[in-house]
């Protein structure tokens, strides 16, 4: 019996999403408190939509597990896990949601789009957002970041903007990358695409800050791109102002077809020779 | 030699503003690192706008602290203050300016009014920001709050919403109290007064809630006005979603005048024989 989990977390006092021996993590404070709510016999394994890094916060991020028949029906487990984990689980980790998903539902490889959102401030410090809000120390021009943004959108190689990784691909479908001065005062960037590799959203708001403040020119942050090693004049901003705000999926029909689509490699189209 | 300080904190780790023995408090703490940082033989006080009270936070507190006669010019200790604040002090709470005011500035018996805005939410728990909002159970009509609203309005006794203290007038110049559903889909109450009384804010939004969730009537609401007692019907909300956001003074020649009215004690216009 297949669930899917909707989750919210702070990412402040975790080690990121994936469990490590000795460190908590989102996953593994999430299995451990599955294991004893359920009573389980063997461990479970949540697989979700985006490994947020240390420090990275969600609102949300998408889970699924695999449970055992426990001889109950799929909708009653849902509602009766979700009301134990509101009463279990800390105050910095909330499950929003636990659902019977369509069949063929993967939390990972059925997730067609990932939407992020970067805060940043280039004000006097606030006190009350400092742990989701990364202070910048120069003046931030949002139109200038916004024009220089638009270079970067489409199906590309961004290997200049990721930590690398034997043998996986860097290509991906970046959908949008604006940024807003809002009524707060701070910037924040919406970053979305079909999916992320490593440190990839904070690298490319590095990239924009050095050309929101100046300190690079728009053609620069072009180059980057189809680049296919990771650059190291790329700023990685700090994983404090980073939230992973929405996972999306496509109609239950086909799901099954974007797996299978997720788990092949992405190319670039070839060049007509 | 008088200075202004604009203050921000996160109250989460603070017992509120008042200086305690043996407790950590706004005042306390800033009153140590004027000690510590300007080398000063004797302690000095600051006195503030609006005294916070445990896990209240603040985007504007204001405070004025009189110092010694060093034989610097003024405006210079202002910036090296300012400097020095900013390395010295822990995260949770931020000095954004130190100024030298206009002769007759007193950052309490000057202030012509405050402003607060309370945050709550009746959506599924956030833990991004579970440390300044504070949650509902029941939905919230904002229509049927702001509604209720206006017959708080205007020059009144606030008995019913205010801690008692012997001697002390509760009668405020309630000037602004309007909810709004904000895009990220909690509630914010903001509230503007001359001055309030201990536990106003708090009373005041839980007066509303108990109308916006339908547990009580507008009419309830209405008839604690004017009322000379506390009234135990009010709930009153928690802490931590509250925030003093902004203090308002006068134009620098009218700073005297008004420090003398507020020292006098408000009274509710007599009724005519």
């Amino acid at each position: 019996m297949r669930l899917r989990l909707d989750i919210a977390y702070h990412g402040g006092d975790f080690h990121g999403w994936a469990a490590q021996p000795g460190l908590r993590t989102v996953q593994g404070e999430l299995e451990g408190w599955l294991g004893r709510l359920l009573r389980l016999a063997e461990p479970v394994t949540l697989v979700c939509a985006g490994r947020t890094d240390a420090g990275v916060h969600a609102r949300g991020q998408v889970a699924h597990v695999d449970l055992p028949d426990s001889g109950t029906e799929p909708n009653g487990v849902a509602v009766e896990l979700a009301r134990r984990l509101r009463r279990a689980l800390p105050g910095d980790v909330v499950v929003r949601r636990v659902s019977v998903p369509p069949p063929g539902f993967d939390a990972r490889f059925s997730a067609i789009w990932r939407r992020y959102v970067y805060r940043l401030t280039d004000r006097p410090a606030d006190p009350l957002t400092r742990t989701m809000v990364a202070p910048v120390r120069t003046a931030v021009d949002v139109a200038v970041i916004n024009e220089a943004a638009t270079a970067l959108l489409g199906l590309h190689d961004f290997a200049a903007f990721c930590r690398a990784r034997v043998g996986a691909t860097t290509i991906r479908q970046l959908q949008l990358l604006v940024a807003d001065r809002v009524p707060a005062g701070h910037v924040e960037v919406t970053v979305r695409a079909d999916a992320f590799c490593h440190s990839m959203v904070r690298s490319l708001v590095g990239g924009l800050v050095e050309v929101g403040t100046g300190r690079r020119s728009p053609e620069w942050l072009a180059e980057l791109v189809d680049r296919d090693l990771r650059s190291g004049e790329v700023p990685v901003m700090p994983a404090l102002g980073l939230v992973l705000e929405e996972v999306g999926y496509p109609v239950p029909e086909l799901l099954g077809q974007r797996a299978t689509q997720a788990r092949a490699r992405r190319e670039l189209p070839k060049e007509q020779p």
